[in-house]
């Protein structure tokens, strides 16, 4: 089913909502605590949360709504809202511009509409699918890359990555780094990375560790934008994915990718 | 010798040329190249060094020059300003506004007087000996630190530390995550991380391999704001110095820092 209008409309004044409740505490009263998942939150969190899940009741009644904070509410429609009010808390509580608030439309487990939202710069991506993704409403698009090694890759934190991950993530560090630490990933910057390969600024992001809330609003802005997003095998991301997300701006390279993140990591280290 | 306000104003005017030289590149034209040492040059770092060097050939004909693009010019005053156009190239080329340009005064080896400039967001910090850091115009200051045990850690990247320095980081790690990854350093962020640290968003910064042009301008922003800055031995910083880097917002925990920087990594372990 194409996303229909409304449902972007209804997008735009969710993101809306998160933004007018976050702004008031960056760099001002956090509350910050920590979960017992060891991940933080804030009050800007719960408020952003609380504000978009007021609209939601009031609008779109009928749909599921998963949050990141408030948890889960069934829906009789097949459609499901995925809500990460703040993703990338911790940069949002050192106060750095780069975190977002992520909304995502799942229907059929299916990510068919996606916004990354950051709130502070005052950027919007948005994304669905059969439609072009938009950058601050203009179209965005990946860029070309013709070669895995020099290619821009970005994560979060290695500390994300599992012992049987790191091996696969060092060895995708190798091929793009040629060996050089000076050329090697960008990191920080969590879903902020994924726009900014959709709008062509890096080539790739792997991530490992995300929940549904996290990767569910990027895979539509990413292929809108020309790119591919997947799980580390190549499979399209659905509400079942394991977390393990890699984001490619040029679908050329994805052969490659797949190749170097599975590589015998004691082949690079010849380079 | 006290820093006189026409060496304030001086610095504002270099933050002021680099700023402008470098806004029309952003997310632009890069021209970005690979240097010999693997680290990245684009053409706004070109262009915003020499803006600054040609206001100070005009302004301070006298003074030394030290910059990482454009090589030393000697001076007959003792005085040397050193300069980083642009301190986060790899965040620069990939769009994210949380780069810098660092300025420093060095009087007979002694950092004295420091700027980082964000010329997309507007935000500047200043810093000088004897004088309160400021930030965008407003007193700049650290917060207080009560353990060391959930402080919040920033650094650039893992790849940063040589095998060496990959132990103590890691000692330093799981002192502030107490073992839990998602309590670990907020990673990226460059020399936005010393500004952040100097406006009492986050309790430390710990890095490794910086040049003089990297570090001399944030040793006067951290300690004006109430921190310490040394290096991994708990020593001021000097333009002899070797590249390894403590930011210390809290003074009172510098001695349990430097103790959790050279513990046995093994001890944490059993965390």
């Amino acid at each position: 089913m194409p996303i229909r209008q409304s449902d972007l409309d209804l997008a735009h004044r969710l993101a809306d909502a998160a933004g007018e409740a976050i702004r008031p505490f960056y760099r001002g009263e956090l509350g910050a605590e920590i979960k017992a998942d060891h991940s933080p939150v804030t009050l800007a969190d719960r408020a952003a949360e609380a504000a978009m899940r007021r609209i939601l009741d009031a609008e779109a009644p009928g749909d599921a709504v998963h949050g990141e904070e408030y948890g889960a509410k069934d829906g009789v429609t097949g459609r499901r809202w995925v809500l990460d009010p703040i993703d990338g808390t911790r940069s949002f509580t050192v106060g750095r511009p780069i975190f977002g608030t992520l909304i995502a439309l799942v229907e059929d487990g299916w990510p068919v509409l996606g916004v990354i939202d950051q709130p502070v710069a005052r950027e919007r991506w948005i994304g669905a699918a059969g439609r072009p993704t938009l950058f601050n409403g203009a179209p965005a698009r990946t860029r070309a890359c013709r070669e895995v090694e020099g290619a821009i890759l970005a994560t979060t934190s290695p500390h994300a990555f599992n012992d049987d991950e790191v091996p696969h993530f060092l060895a995708l560090v190798a091929a793009v780094s040629g060996g050089h630490p000076r050329q090697g990933p960008v990191y920080g910057g969590d879903c902020y990375n994924y726009g900014l390969l959709a709008s062509g600024h890096l080539d790739l992001v792997c991530e490992a560790g995300l929940a549904l809330h996290d990767f569910a609003a990027l895979a539509p802005i990413v292929e809108g934008a020309g790119g591919r997003m997947c799980d580390w095998n190549g499979d399209p991301l659905t509400e079942a994915s394991t977390g393990q997300v890699l984001a490619i701006g040029d679908p050329a390279r994805m052969d490659e990718v797949l190749e170097a993140l599975h590589a015998n990591p004691h082949d690079h280290h010849e380079h």
